[in-house]
């Protein structure tokens, strides 16, 4: 018997082994499906990052490409700085506001400096930057051509260390938009129409461009000022649409979500139709398929997905888009020929207009299918999800319009905001940066 | 005895445990695989078709920078609208086409709008709308400054609804030419010899530009319009180069294949000899090293090396390139000056004679070490597979020459294929799109 | 007795069974995470490669935009050929001198034309040869608009196959100066220094532009001659800060590095803060913010922070960054105006100088929470590693200097360095290539 027991023993304690063994592996398993996770995060989230960051030189090509060579140079410095203030004003104030602990889902209240960071907060800070700085930039094209260089480094730290991120808190930080189920998936609200309507009130402030809307009796002649460089522009469409993809599926926010796709293809078809929508509209309006309006037709196809990407279909995003297209070519002409608000290269239409109309389109068009709860009028899910989008939108406006009039206003008022005739007329660039961007190209010097 | 045979139960029920959670276990490891396969798939196919996407950029840019400048604008236009029409035929015929059921290997038949799409299937057609996209672009280089914009969108929807996805079909889903053993890895013959086969019908029904090809007596004086934006073109192949990787590398199509770094690596190469080749040869034959040609350079060695770049070695890469690059210059000038066929970038030279010749080089250089049924002459294989690439680009060039004969011919016939002699003078910026591309810079009134 | 035993043996069976399965088991997890660490690395490898890659078009932008437009195809035709010849020349050559078997950690021997290469050695080889042609084309913005095009070609091989490897070599193939302790994560000095130390022995060796500086009595006016296209020069930055982030972020050489986030918020802050205190000190100094010096900024922050960008805090990453700025704009007037070598885009200043002060950095702010044997004088590490730091800027700075100088003073000898006078001022495009960039438009001829 005592050997019995002997054999038995043994052979007991190699059950157990394997008993632990087994449970030593579901430990590793577990660990290695997490540590796994987050790497698939972490190259999504960086790389989609990386293609947002690249929009800053799209946002450059396009506003200088619609706008005139005397003032390219100051429109790169504007975008060059607005990133760079921006991304300071953001680690130091802006994240904090955006993403500490919400005070009554209203505004954050720690993480300043980023503080304390780990590895995944860098990763988020460095995906919510370039979100960031994409407000700021959008700006700079409805403000071009006469604005003070000084004033609008201050409206940009302003942007981003203040307004974007307190109403960004409301939506992508559980405030209280977000507790009334307000959807806005990558940022048709919190990104583009932010932006847009700080740059309505600024180019209000501002006021047109010398000789944009000559007063002729009682009659307001409006000129159009042509854009400089119409390849440039097309490369800054291009530039956009290419980092659009990490603007939108880069917001899954998970680099295992199989949804990635679906965003993507969404994106596509709705630039696609907002290009195709913008150029139809042009043509049967002015006679001619106009470049730069089907090129801000692909823009405002991209804008008004943004919001909706996941949560429509591709049928969906083929109508957000198409409708965009027309809305931002009618925008265009209502903004300019009715308002006489000079906004050179369409931005208040592209990311405002469209921007609003994307995020209303979340309360139409929404099918249920990714996310159950939100059903938008035409799949069934009544007038709701369109009544908080709408509240949604009209919030996130009144917000920055209050917010941008007392900057602005105040800039104005210090005289901060805007160049002097004499200067505007020879250019920002000489005026406000000793320079010229075409050194040695003969250009008419009534441009 | 009990006491002993209670313990024992005890000890062997939990051996029985641990079996049972080992099986558990195994159930789980295999769900981890499949589900991080999947999210590697996804992850690496949507980064590659963002940078496939963005060489529309860098066709835009090389077919206006080597265009005239009163052009441009037009120029952008047709890049921007063939992805934007193509991306939507795409989705709603050509997919199925290329990709449904087959009906004896020759075309697809179900998933138009891409019905009942999963997320696997999305991301499937995300990365091949960007492929049809290329070919579509290809054409509008060697048509450049002359074609009506009407017609060209006519011309962008068929290509991408009907004509490629075909001869897609035949290659790509194992239609009747996989079956044979037809190798063509990206695409060389799939996409780049559609669209350059297309571009030549095109270029041949338009007729050449005015001036280009000068009656003098009984000889032809071949007249050079050198374009106008040498920075600009040289950026599009930078650009292009770049998506290239997506292109290839993508076309792995698994995010787990260790031979996405054997493909980068082949692509590199070619593309570097590529560009020295032609650069020597324009040196020897021209008497200085021309910059379009070296970038048409680079661009065939990476036309060429698309076919075989998995299956060849990095000395056969090296020399495909270098082959490519020699061929493109010798085939720019035969198509110029001997044809009398007016291809303003090179585009037949580059993606038609060069995908051929990549195509070709399968059955040439070939090594047998990723797939040991591909083998070339070079490599102990015999002719069969030259055999079976040849009768490939013969059955691609004689299906795509058809079909664009009767397209263009029909365009040609009801008056909408090429723009009247005044407007062609004038630029198509003005006779197409009432508008200029770089407004404000003097331009040479007889460019 | 026997019953039990039988009963016992089958019920043990089944014990070892289990031992056997979760062993199996284990073999498999550690097989399957084998398999997806590689596939990580793999992709975010390749990516960031093709990243760095994009910096080639990043660089040829740059440099035109900041020279003249007579010579702007030249400068494409050298950017696109040192990476052409540059790759084969790494290929065949380089990468066996810098990661070959070292010969007493100065210089690697096998592995000539990556012999034998598996995947992972593809893969290598791959993100290692974007950086070799980062350090080539460095060389070409400070010796622009005077330099012969086949002395370019000559001297590029020469740095890819033979400069850059072996003191590359010294440093990331375990090399004497890793074996002391030197850190340069990313290539402030292996990368950047290397291509700016020979750029500035080119640019002595070469000579000043004509009319650059000139001679009245005993004084030296210093002519400032302005770049011709600002837009270039800016998209040119946003590229190269886009591809920066596979430049460092990428030098984790791990997909699943947590730390990718980290490199990428310092790379991030410091070209923020580089841009902004160039800005400012060319305000302060010069009376405007001017674009150029501030394009340059950032460039100067993403030069600084490339060696220390994992070991320093964020913090850290913006004063490296600022002081970068400011340091650029006083070096660059002080290679001008007193050392009167003329580097038309300021590559010695932002790639030398700011190399230099990056890696020197690393023993000023490592903070040892990354790797807790890099620790900076500023926390507390002693002088000790910025002893090492500077050794190895000084061992680089003499290695580059010697051997650039036998190059370029032979080519110097032998007449194939400077273009003659009247080819320079009509400028390389016709000169040396028989063609014009800007084709069409009319251009101030003493520009």
């Amino acid at each position: 018997m005592k050997r019995w027991m002997k054999y038995l023993t043994a052979l007991l304690l190699m059950g157990l082994c394997a008993v632990t063994q087994a449970a030593a592996e579901e430990a590793t398993l577990a660990e290695v499906v997490s540590r796994f996770e987050l790497a698939f995060d972490m190259l999504w989230l960086v790389l989609a990052a990386v293609l947002v960051f690249f929009m800053q030189a799209g946002f450059a090509m396009v506003e200088s490409g619609l706008s005139r060579a005397k003032n390219a140079g100051n429109i790169m410095m504007k975008n060059l700085m607005d990133f760079s203030a921006g991304a300071v004003a953001f680690w130091a104030i802006g994240w904090g506001l955006m993403y500490g602990a919400s005070i009554s889902g209203f505004i954050g209240s720690d993480q300043l400096f980023i503080h304390g960071a780990e590895s995944t907060l860098y990763r988020d800070w460095m995906f919510q930057v370039v979100f960031a700085a994409t407000a700021a930039t959008i700006v700079s094209g409805a403000m071009a051509e006469r604005t003070k260089f000084g004033g609008y480094l201050i409206y940009s730290v302003c942007i981003t260390a203040i307004i974007y991120p307190i109403s960004g808190h409301w939506i992508w930080n559980g405030g209280w938009l977000a507790e009334l189920g307000f959807h806005d998936f990558a940022g048709s609200t919190v990104v583009h129409s932010v932006g847009a309507w700080a740059a309505l009130v600024g180019a209000f402030f501002l006021g047109a461009r010398k000789g944009k809307y000559v007063q002729i009796g009682k009659k307001t002649v409006v000129r159009a000022i042509p854009g400089h460089n119409m390849p440039l522009a097309a490369l800054g469409v291009f530039i956009l649409w290419f980092g659009w993809y990490g603007f939108n599926a880069g917001s899954t926010l998970s680099g295992t979500d199989p949804d990635i796709a679906h965003v993507a293809v969404t994106t596509t078809l709705a630039a696609a139709t907002g290009a195709i929508g913008a150029m139809f509209s042009s043509w049967k309006w002015f006679g001619k398929p106009d470049p730069s309006m089907s090129l801000n037709g692909a823009l405002s196809g991209l804008v008004g997905i943004t919001a909706g990407t996941w949560v429509v279909s591709p049928v969906g995003a083929l109508i957000i888009g198409v409708v965009s297209g027309v809305l931002v070519v009618a925008s265009v002409e209502l903004v300019d020929k009715v308002l006489h608000i000079d906004d050179p290269v369409g931005a208040v239409s592209v990311h405002g207009v469209c921007g609003a109309w994307g995020t209303l389109a979340v309360g139409l068009f929404a099918d249920g299918v990714n996310d159950a709860s939100i059903v938008g009028l035409f799949y069934g899910g009544g007038a709701t999800q369109l009544g908080i989008q709408l509240l949604g939108v009209a919030a996130v406006f009144a917000w920055v319009v209050l917010l941008s009039s007392i900057l602005f206003g105040s800039l104005k008022a210090i005289g901060m905001l805007r160049v002097n005739g004499k200067e505007e007329l020879m250019g920002l660039d000489i005026g406000e940066h000793g320079m010229e961007s075409y050194s040695g190209f003969q250009i008419f010097s009534n441009m």
